[in-house]
């Protein structure tokens, strides 16, 4: 019998509808907040297996999930290209920007799959201690959405910078997104070997493209990488997650071959149970501040997405990460109320 | 013959597309931030109608655009209600949140015309001096987009204080939104008796929004506002503009009656054209970086535009507003084009 979330992406019959929330090792957990403490800034807890490993298997000790996700950020892959990385308090990431090629040529790429070794040793040691219900899923940022924060050296709101290049000279963008392409393939990889059982792709600033970019930047990326892993690993199903594609949703499952696409809370649960189950499993789409919110509308809003989705394949999770002021009880009652209704 | 803009939202054949952008006043523009540096800070600019109607002309004294829109911001409606407003350089508007009806009752709203009057005054010395082809167009922020302001003291990225009184408590939020929409209907008003003549309501948030709560916060008090602007000036044209509404659009199209429908550079013309344009006018939606970038990618995306839009029910405009970056002639070469081909 396999695993449910695996069932669930293999289009098998689960057992239950597997559950797992994005983002659910983090700052909303008192004893996240305490490891972090002792352990210094956010890069320190990624790149220590120990740490990294125990936060990953956290949210799992306290809640019935189907799955973990390795502890770890999509900036991964810059610092290993030897772009250099920082985190500073309730800043978010900072990166030296690289504008074009010449920036590029620049990098120190020698030491990449040094720099990620750490992270494959954390996949090694959480697969070791995970609970037998549980998935272990890893990840990696996708080229477009990795790009963005490469190019602007950080979060953006309009993404002038990567837009630009993009639109301006696309041919040498299009060096940038083929390395990132072939990193990626890499790094998921070696995650694969190390033991991760499926894994998700990550393009969180997917919405930023209009149509003719989108197929480009995120659609024809995605799918090179799916191919490949799918040629290295055949058993390790595939999660696409293009967040706010909008309208692009149809055409990125049909053209990437996902064997699950993650939705956001914008996506109507209807539409996608009538345009995107017949083709792939969905997992979503809860509004994560209804999680932050809890009670009545919480359970209501579950309860839809259930009732809309868990008839065909699906993966119960949010639209997006949890939130740092979340309480944990919510995401208990959540946990109980999906696997109560379902298990 | 009506004016282009006018005929584009009452179905009439327009003399030629017509053509404006959103934010088309401001910090692009030399003689603006010219203007600017002498005057002080940006709300300084709003509440002097020498100032406010200079600014609101400065884009039509280099370009042949067929609007002017009203040089203003969505929060004056919070600053007129009694909540204090501040614009720090670079950091974006910041007011004393509220975040609940006890916040709410405090404000003193005893001066809400009375604040709102340099505005109208704007509005009058802009009519005067308005080029002949084009539309002065009023504006005001949507309620839900204000509340967002209003509850979360600035700008926000996940909107987790608007959206958990909305979702926790939606009697009282009501209560709030109802006041907001009560306003709004005046504000808009009184700049159709100082000259306006077609207004449209800035919905920047709307993407933030489940689909019950989109239906709740954001088409429903739109729905009212247009219906009582109606009654009072049946010849104004209204457009609304639900940003990243998404799946979103159509429904809001047909339940809120708009003449016209802003849509943001993520919807696909194509769609927009078969599920739009059959209902209205649609207003859009060029990625403003490519107006930003220029050159052929610009000319080749807005002629797609043209092409695939211009045949029907269309108002030629950017998905969100000018950056400041964008240099100047870059508007004067979308604004040929547009023109030449159509004109």
């Amino acid at each position: 019998m396999s695993k449910p979330l695996l069932a669930a992406l293999r289009s098998e019959k689960p057992t239950r509808t597997p559950l797992w929330l994005m983002r659910q090792a983090g700052r909303y957990l008192p004893e996240y907040r305490e490891l972090r403490a002792k352990a210094g800034g956010f890069l320190d807890l990624c790149y220590n297996p120990a740490y990294a490993a125990e936060i990953t298997l956290q949210p799992l000790r306290r809640f019935d999930l189907d799955a973990a996700i390795l502890f770890s950020d999509i900036l991964v892959i810059p610092k290993a290209l030897g772009q250099d990385l920082r985190f500073e308090t309730g800043e978010g990431p900072a990166l030296p920007p690289i504008r074009d090629l010449a920036g590029l040529e620049k990098l120190d790429q020698s030491r990449f799959l040094e720099s990620l070794s750490p992270i494959f040793e954390t996949v090694r040691r959480v697969k070791t201690d995970l609970p037998p219900q549980a998935t272990l899923i890893g990840f990696a940022g996708a080229p477009w959405t990795v790009a963005c924060y490469m190019v602007e050296g950080g979060g953006s709101k309009e993404f002038a910078h990567v837009k630009s290049w993009a639109f301006r000279d696309p041919d040498s963008f299009q060096v940038l997104i083929d390395l990132l392409v072939e990193k990626t393939i890499i790094y998921l990889s070696a995650q694969c070997d190390a033991g991760a059982e499926a894994v998700q792709l990550f393009d969180s600033w997917a919405s930023a493209l209009p149509p003719a970019e989108f197929n480009r930047w995120v659609i024809q990326p995605t799918a090179k990488i799916v191919k490949a892993l799918r040629e290295k690993h055949p058993h390790i199903p595939f999660i696409g997650f293009p967040r706010g594609a909008g309208f692009g949703f149809e055409r990125y499952v049909r053209e990437t071959g996902v064997n699950g696409v993650g939705i956001d809370q914008n996506v109507p649960a209807d539409w996608a149970r009538d345009h995107l189950q017949p083709l792939t499993t969905v997992q979503g789409n809860l509004d994560p501040i209804l999680l932050l919110t809890g009670g009545n509308r919480m359970e209501e809003e579950a309860n839809r997405l259930l009732e809309t989705l868990s008839p065909g394949r699906f993966i119960f999770n949010l639209g997006h990460g949890v939130l740092q002021q979340t309480p944990p009880d919510h995401v208990a009652r959540l946990v109980d109320l999906v696997h109560g209704k379902n298990g």
